[in-house]
């Protein structure tokens, strides 16, 4: 038998590469600029989905709605989306939610496009347009090379859009010293003590902020909310416990005085978070530093799963291909 | 001194003529319809822009997004917004965050709006629109009125766009009945005996599963995460231990099936939902229902509050009005 985790451990080593080929395969398709962009997604594509609303919107100056699929699948909502581009994003390709959801958004109007890693999929077949993001097959239920190949597609799009071309290369050779690093034995520490734990983001930083959390939840069984430390402080806050753990992303100079006016507040209230972030992936433009800091918290992720006996490659009550 | 929570009780009582008064100040204003929606707030009133995301998309047909306030402050990003109305949603109108993303909408070319308690605060004063609630001065650092008049003067924006009148006097003649209905005993226990809470919702329903979140939060420094069911599916229910409380939020014939089938996944892991919503709230459309499903949660959120000794009014750590 493997040793537990081996999928998830592999894949998180093949997420490097798996940047540079999805980005390649997004530019590749030529995707014209449309008036507006709606994504549809669950899950870890769904985080990636709410990084594709920040890049494409930063750098493309597009409008970009996170889709809700009540609207599309149960309300049936008249939405205008006539010049819109409805991409689905999705590993499998086989949620039947997501492919509804296109479905929908094309008799509103709206260009529909794909973004997954299964070619052959229903949702890759059934769109106008699909990229592959060619990373390979993904065996852990906790999904690690998709979600960054995901993020990866989506910035590439948004680059190609606001015509500028970021050093993918960079991004790959950095990335692939950072899953050489081992994991900070630290974070894996304080990952295991906590009771529950908040993972906290803003910006570019916020959807990996919750993407972490739900790693955390999917691979070591404990509860962790993702949130923008912006609503930390209108109300959360109230209800930390100082024993529980919190890390925090930041990743952009911009945003370092709220941030530092957070950590204040939190030494206030007992609670000292840890740091999460590479300082390498500051070399890189801000846009792309998430898809390098999602390394250390994976790994960091793995190695507490183990350390609590668990199998990451297929956590107990959960599949890889959700349908709800 | 007051009773701890005095000024929560009589504005959760004030909700009801606040629901008639807000729809009718929306209405009033007669806004034009754009050809797109982009919200900004934060807290309470960032979970009834959630609420208008969904209302105004699923009865205008208009596309909704809501803002992401980095996007505007920090990164600056070049959204064309030209042909759009972006609403600022604060009580207190005072929140600088929210004037700034204004400020930033309008050189895109949006129409600014907002929609305040507060007529002469400078969000109201900097926009081309302004939408006061009219519900009267709002003490409890705990906003219940102001939450559920945004709300509904979001609705009557979509109703109005949509060319449709709701009736507005059954909902303000249900929700009088609501708020002299004793609160529930067995959910005001469940909420005390939790370690944390989990709050689910879907469709016009899952931003009162935030709010309801944020509520407990707030008032019984309990931790608590509102939630999407069909995202609980996606991963988090793995973490989710049987001594949780889980308070469901089913309004809607429509979502029954799936609603059913997560019933039964949750009662295999050993969790029993506490399902909230009022029967009488069945009588009202649909898009509605949340308004009037918010008072006996916000009922209960008060007693656990008290029965916890704390004072709603003025929760340890937290103001009014909340600057980042």
């Amino acid at each position: 038998m493997a040793e537990p985790g081996a999928a998830m451990e592999s894949e998180i080593h093949e997420v490097p590469q798996a940047i540079g080929v999805a980005a390649r395969a997004a530019e590749d398709v030529g995707l014209r600029q449309p008036s507006g962009v709606v994504l549809f997604a669950r899950g870890s594509s769904d985080h990636a989905a709410l990084y594709g609303r920040y890049v494409i919107e930063a750098l493309a100056g597009i409008p970009v709605m996170l889709g809700a699929p009540s609207l599309a699948t149960v309300y049936r909502a008249p939405t205008d989306l006539r010049g819109w581009l409805a991409i689905g994003v999705s590993q499998s390709g086989e949620t039947r939610e997501i492919a509804e959801c296109l479905s929908w958004a094309s008799e509103r109007g709206a260009t529909p496009a794909a973004i997954t890693n299964a070619p052959h999929s229903q949702l890759a077949r059934e769109v106008d347009v699909a990229i592959d993001l060619g990373c390979g097959v993904e065996r852990a239920v906790v999904a690690t090379k998709s979600f960054v190949a995901e993020c990866a597609a989506l910035a590439s799009i948004a680059y190609g859009w606001g015509s500028r071309d970021p050093d993918w290369e960079q991004v790959v050779e950095i990335g692939k010293r950072a899953v050489e690093t081992p994991p900070d034995q630290a974070l894996v520490q304080a990952i295991l003590e906590a009771e529950f734990t908040t993972v906290l983001g803003r910006g570019f930083g916020f959807p990996l902020a919750l993407e972490i959390a739900l790693k955390i939840m999917e691979a070591c069984g404990r509860w962790a909310t993702g949130m923008s430390w912006a609503d930390l402080v209108h109300g959360p806050i109230a209800a930390l416990p100082p024993q529980s753990t919190c890390l925090m992303l930041n990743e952009s100079g911009a945003l370092s005085a709220s941030a530092h006016r957070l950590l204040v507040r939190l030494a206030e209230a007992g609670i000292h978070p840890y740091v999460l972030g590479m300082p390498a992936a500051e070399q890189v433009d801000e846009p792309l530093r998430p898809l390098l800091d999602s390394l250390p918290a994976q790994l960091a992720v793995l190695a507490a799963s183990r350390r609590l006996g668990l199998d990451p490659d297929s956590p107990v009550g959960l599949t890889k291909v959700t349908q709800s």
